[in-house]
């Protein structure tokens, strides 16, 4: 079955390619919404998703998106004939993997390359994710996902044998990456390290370091820095290894669950694709991050170690406490001056230990140090100086211009809280902390977040400052204390576990 | 999180209400791709699903679509608040159904309202869909869904406390519907019999009886000619009693799977809606067909059964041979001329055959005959002229006027096509029938069609007439010609099994 129509030009806007066709038109072609069609005249032969509208298109008519028919060099009156065509193979794969088939190395491949050409649509995708989230991947098949990832993406060619990396899954705050990169490249590695912007925290990496200086470069520019100065501290979202990657994370994040094989495939093919050698991966486990508990990062770490070999990268999977806040810090400004004054040798905190214990085990893993040796090493780049000396070449070479944590920008109005009553600190309520700073403006507001002035276990006494609010309008610090009033986010230990009458 | 930006009305269109941004403001916001936005002014408080693009807005600007603003009345240059949305509650229940947890009354009936509203994307359809196709309804989530999806359609009151009805799934060819109505109807009982059109096949039933008179009525017209005559054949399409369900095969059709509780859920909702209160279901059981084998078609069976209890319609499941084709028509026309000469009793075929069965199934269902006698009562209905006389009464109060076979429109080309080769007939390729049909013009030129000229059993002759072509341009015959080449739909015995050398 054929149609022959004529081509109206629509200025809308969709991430899938979609036709629009009169109703009456799609039912002479035996054809229903979300169906997929072959669109062709001489220039082109081309597969599109069927939307239909009888307000837009007239029976004559196919309905093609402004920026299509640009890319395809169609004009509106251009005739072209539609015809209803075979689903690609890769819908047939995901309908396997719903039906809890283990797919092949073939079929895995045909899955990524229909997504990478754009030709499976977001209710196929959306299946897919599902489908792997429900059925799983066991090893073979995540193995075959990330290598075909990293077939169908970029790769960076540093003209090195040996790149070394870090990788934390979901910690919330700390700038670990932005103490342990200039201690590895003063170390004469190299570490192109990639962070993310904030999604749902007060901060990402890729934010605090940008308080300092840039973070946005291409492919190119990363090279260059990492030729220069060892290290770099990027943005991930500038250079795209692996569109494929992230159009699965758009879905995953969509339905609010990240299947276990898709994950581990999609971290360690952007590892393998960026050309490392040595990673430290960081599974921080606690009741508020990914993973919950020890059996399941214990699982998980297997899992990498694994597929981490299959790819040739020697890897470390690392436990840590995923309860406790990782410093006091929370938001872009406040967290880049915190890494400065740990790196100025001012003071020392958790963030500090996170950073020389990862860094560690990177230089045991890569032979620098011996076992239990490691820590030390990182820790004495610190105390030497070393580790500030190289993070000022990074940020300079980056093309930052703040060098001094006194220098780093602060907000217009800062208000301590006072704790209206006493106990002793038990933990607190990460998310509360961060949608603290976040009504106080962070992470668009640079300067803005929150500062704990108490720690877990410490002994707070009525009227003691427990929390700092940074902002850059009185409205914002309002804000945050009436939300406040109600959302206490340190957590005293309990007097009274239970009362009875 | 929040953020004021300007409204720029986009000429778009897209199935769910989506706002574009720009990616800076998304980020600002903390938001991504897919994400739930509030938007809000002292007009509106409406809910929209993200999308970025740098290309259609600026960082200032919020894109939305023509007709949503319209729907609105928002202008372009009016301010509105931007902020991050809680997802609706309907998807915490679709990750329950994901992770393998029963759904409460109240959760299906949350997710199904949310449908209705729009308020859940085609990802999440997706997931809900592939999720329900994994794990599976129970059979008392399926009754839920049904009820939920009563309750959110709308009803027709026909007056009348017996209301008969017949469904089948998924058969091929044979308007089997078309000869049951007014059996049904001549004994003075109501049956407001709907159909869809063709979809995968050469005609639908809507298809065929659209031949003879118009199918496309409203829910008043559709109870004026059934208080008329008791009886109607009509499009499914034009009255949509219940848009949820038109959304969930949507998607169902979009993955090519159907997950049983939703298939039950959504046919007797529509059986519940339109107010019957007796039904027989036909379940053809064959290699092509939905039901692959009796012990399928039996669970199915019993769990139509249940629910339709609890929905107080009473029901008989008939499991028929769904491996052989049902007459020797495909294609509109030919076969609405088929049943025509059957209620004319010019010759009886199996079409006939299953029409008196399930007929006289149905009155043994509702009291009119005693068991084991129902066939023999729809038979004389039919035998006595009476079937006929109503089913012309149809026709007429329908709108049409075609009474006779013989004045049912003829394709301007037939072409019998003769047997290369001898054997006996063992069985026929239906998806090949189906396509030849197609080919020669069916269901959108309604004189096209195939009519087969030899049965399951019969010895074929070299040049034996064994199908007949149908079709409006000599061209559609040629084609079809073509593809029978290496297509033959006819299966003739195998002499050799197999040969060893």
């Amino acid at each position: 079955m054929k149609l022959e129509l004529k081509i109206k030009i629509l200025d809308i806007y969709a991430n899938y390619p979609i036709v629009i066709m009169h109703p009456r038109s799609s039912l002479s072609l035996g054809a229903q919404n979300l169906d997929r069609l072959e669109v062709k005249n001489e220039k082109i032969d081309t597969a599109f998703v069927l939307d239909t509208s009888n307000s837009y298109v007239t029976e004559n008519e196919l309905g093609i998106f402004k920026d299509t028919a640009k890319d395809l060099s169609l004009n509106n009156g251009d005739k072209v004939v539609v015809k209803l065509q075979t689903p690609p193979l890769a819908t047939k794969y995901i309908m396997d993997k719903i039906k809890n088939k283990t797919l092949e190395k073939e079929e895995i491949d045909e899955i990524v390359k229909s997504i990478e050409n754009n030709s499976l649509s977001e209710v196929e995708l959306s299946a897919f994710v599902t489908g792997v989230f429900i059925n799983g991947l066991n090893l073979e098949e995540t193995k075959f996902l990330c290598n075909s990832l990293v077939d169908i993406g970029d790769r960076i060619d540093f003209g090195e044998n040996i790149i070394l990396d870090k990788h934390s899954i979901g910690g919330i705050n700390g700038r670990v990456s932005m103490i342990l990169t200039p201690i590895i490249a003063s170390l004469g590695y190299k570490i192109p390290k990639t962070a993310s912007r904030s999604i749902t925290s007060a901060a990402g990496t890729a934010d605090a370091m940008e308080v300092l200086a840039p973070v946005s470069f291409d492919v190119e520019e990363i090279k260059e820095i990492i030729n220069k100065a060892g290290g770099v501290v990027a943005w991930e979202g500038k250079f795209d290894l692996c569109p494929v990657d992230n159009k699965l994370i758009d879905i995953e994040h969509a339905l609010g669950i990240n299947p276990e094989g898709i994950m581990i495939a999609s971290i360690l093919s952007k590892k393998k694709s960026i050309g490392s050698t040595h990673l430290v991966i960081d599974i921080p486990v606690g009741r508020d991050v990914k993973v919950k508990n020890k059996e399941d990062g214990e699982r998980l770490a297997k899992k990498f170690i694994t597929i981490s070999e299959s790819l040739g990268i020697k890897s470390k999977v690392v436990l840590t406490d995923g309860d406790k806040p990782c410093g006091d810090f929370f938001g872009p400004a406040l967290e880049a001056k915190n890494v400065l004054e740990l790196l100025e040798g001012k003071y020392q905190d958790s963030v500090l230990e996170k950073a020389c214990l990862l860094a560690g085990e990177l230089l045991e893993l890569v032979g620098k140090s011996k076992n239990g040796e490691g820590y030390l090493l990182a820790k004495e780049i610190v105390t030497s100086g070393k580790a500030l000396d190289k993070f000022i070449e990074i940020i300079k070479i980056q093309g930052g211009s703040i060098l001094r944590s006194e220098d780093v920008p602060k907000a217009k109005f800062i208000q301590k809280i006072y704790s209206s009553q006493a106990g002793d600190v038990n933990n607190f309520d990460v998310s509360k902390i961060t949608h603290l700073a976040k009504l106080l403006g962070a992470p668009k507001d640079i300067e803005a977040g929150v500062v704990l002035f108490c720690q877990v276990g410490d002994s707070v006494q009525v009227n003691d400052a427990i929390l700092e609010f940074h902002a850059n309008t009185e409205e914002k610090i309002s804000r945050a204390i009436e939300y406040l009033k109600d959302n206490n986010p340190v957590i005293f230990d309990k007097m009274v576990l239970e009362e009875f009458e």
